[in-house]
This record gives C-alpha cells, sequence and structure tokens, in this order.
C-alpha cells in the first residue's frame, strides 16, 4: 500500500509538472493531470490539496532535483552557470515552470529561502578568501551568476529555443555555453 | 473623427497593457479592457483583430516605447543595461508582460528582428574597431547584457520585486543597480 502511494504520486507529479508547464497555474486542469497519471482526481487534494499546493510541491521536487543535478560551487561558478544552463536546453519545461511561477506564484518558499542562505554564505566566504571578485554583494552576484546562465531562455527578443527549437543547432547551443562560462568567468574572477 | 479614433485606440491599448500584465493572453478578458477603456468590444476587433493580435499591439507599443526610452548605445552597454534595469524598476508590468509573451506568445516580430539585427549589427562594428570584448557572438553579448539588466526580475529564489516589492528599498535597487553596471563593464572591456 506504501508504495503504491509512493507510485501514484511520483505519477501524479510527473503528469502535473507536464501540465503546469504547459498551461500554468490558472490555466491547468486538475481532471487532465489525474487522467495522465491514471489516478483518482480526488486522490490530488489528498495528497497534495488545492491546485496551488499541488503546483508548490512539483516547484520544490524539480528545485530539489535541480540541486541534486547541479550541485552548488561557490568556487567554480563559471562550471556552475554552464551546468545550470545545460540543465534547462535538457528540460525546456522547467524554464517554463520557472517563468509561471514567477508569473502566478512569486516569493520564495521555505525550501528556496534555505538553499538561497546556503549559497549566499558560501560565495561571501569564497569572497572573504579572495578566490573570488569580492566586488559585489554576494546576493547581486548571485542572481547575476543565474541571469547568464538563463540569458538563452530568457531573451526577450525571441532568441529563445522555447519557440523555435528546431532551428538551434547544437553547435549554437554550445557557443553560447561557451559565452555563458566565459562572462561568468570575467564577473567572479577577483581583481589581479 | 480621426482624432477620436486615435484617442479610443490608445485608451484600449493602456488598457489591453495592464490586463494582460495581470492574466497574460489566456487569462484576459476583453470586456474588461473594452470596459475599463471605457469602449466598445467591437472596435477592439475592428482596431486590432482578435485577442492574440491585441496582444502583439501592446507589445510591439511597448518595446517602441522602450527603445525610445532607452537608446541602444552598443559603445556604452554599462549604462545602457543600467538603465533598462531602471526601465523595469519604474515598470514592473513590463517585465510581466513579457514574461507572458515568452510563455503564450514566443517568436519575435518583424519589428523585434529588425531592432535585434541592429543592435547585432552595431556591437559587431564596435568589437571590430576593438572597443568593447571581441571573444563572443555580438549575438551572445546581447543576450547577456540583457539578462544583467534583467537578473533581478528574474531570480527564481523569489529575490524579485514583483511579489514583494515594499519590502526592496531603494538603497537595495540601487546596489543592485551598481551590479550590473559592474557586471556588464567586466564583460564588455576589451581584453588589454
Amino acid at each position: 500500500m506504501a508504495r503504491d502511494s509512493a507510485a501514484t504520486k511520483a505519477r501524479l507529479l510527473d503528469a502535473a509538472f507536464a501540465e503546469f508547464a504547459a498551461y500554468g497555474i490558472a490555466g491547468a486542469r486538475v481532471d487532465r493531470i489525474a487522467e495522465a497519471a491514471g489516478a483518482n482526481k480526488r486522490l490530488i487534494y489528498v495528497y497534495f490539496g488545492n491546485k496551488e499546493q499541488l503546483f508548490d510541491a512539483v516547484i520544490e521536487r524539480a528545485l530539489a532535483m535541480g540541486a541534486e543535478t547541479v550541485p552548488f560551487d561557490a568556487d567554480n561558478l563559471p562550471d556552475y552557470a554552464g551546468q545550470i544552463f545545460d540543465l534547462f536546453v535538457a528540460n525546456p519545461d522547467l524554464a517554463r515552470l520557472l517563468f509561471w511561477k514567477q508569473l502566478e506564484r512569486p516569493g520564495a518558499t521555505d525550501l528556496e529561502v534555505t538553499a538561497y542562505r546556503a549559497k549566499n554564505a558560501a560565495v561571501a566566504t569564497a569572497q572573504q578568501q579572495g578566490r573570488i571578485n569580492a566586488d559585489l554583494d554576494p546576493g547581486d552576484l548571485l542572481a547575476l551568476v543565474l541571469a547568464l546562465s538563463q540569458a538563452w531562455f530568457t531573451a526577450a527578443d525571441g532568441m529563445s529555443p522555447t519557440g523555435t527549437s528546431s532551428s538551434w543547432t547544437t553547435q549554437r547551443l554550445a557557443q553560447h555555453r561557451t559565452a555563458v562560462v566565459h562572462a561568468v568567468r570575467r564577473i567572479t574572477t577577483p581583481h589581479g
């Protein structure tokens, strides 16, 4: 029973991830999620609560998986940014999910606040020990590094692959990745 | 008559801007837009076409106003990025509108493609003449500079002011602006 329940929960979260990435919170249909998961709609309310709480659970799981796939490394931010870029290239739905979050469910969850504070502290330590650029506040540096890793996905001029992925070659993506790593290196290198 | 029509169009576009920024395309209600503009709903279809075409008109107007407020300057990208940041701080709805576009209406309009090519060419010229870093493709450099100017608004950890604007002091915003300008300077400075 416990195993079945865990498997059903996982299927519901997978289906909810796809549904929210496609339609956002307002546009998502709980019926479609239940149907895609092959589960009773009632179970969504039993396991997760309302649609917003289901969204929070999807976000929490996605961020935990992301943090596991790409561990934070204050001493190698160029490579960290490159790996975050790879993560979004491999999971375009993740970028969409975070856009929806920004629009429909802004504000940080407890997990995010905890993770952010840990990164902030690691950056501050690396700065104090002269290993990375100390001209910037750790929070600003973090935000800028993350922005660079996601530049491809936030480009407002339609350069992003979300709309026209077929036209973006592997080679073009590799070139942009190199640019991201180069830019983060320039930003994080201590004065010397 | 022509003047009345232009005034009505402008009121409809203002109302549509607010409605789309709040609810996106799928969530926007044409009735609410007409009511807020004090205009007949039918005029929206007469002037702009369907809801997607109205959204395109709103985007085109917003981008044109943005380009007028902050002219592109390939020779002073740090200041350009700072001014783009100011533009988003002053118009948080503009950031929301562009997020919705990314999710619901990706791909570049003709106007965007034209504007992008002009910026790209200006960056390429400045690179060839040794005035800015030539290690990166002009398109990559542009995307990275824009990402830095918008980092504050795309921070996935809930740092963004969209959710909790009251807690972001003028001083904190000024500090982040300085960080953006600093980072863009580091990225764009030629070697040597």
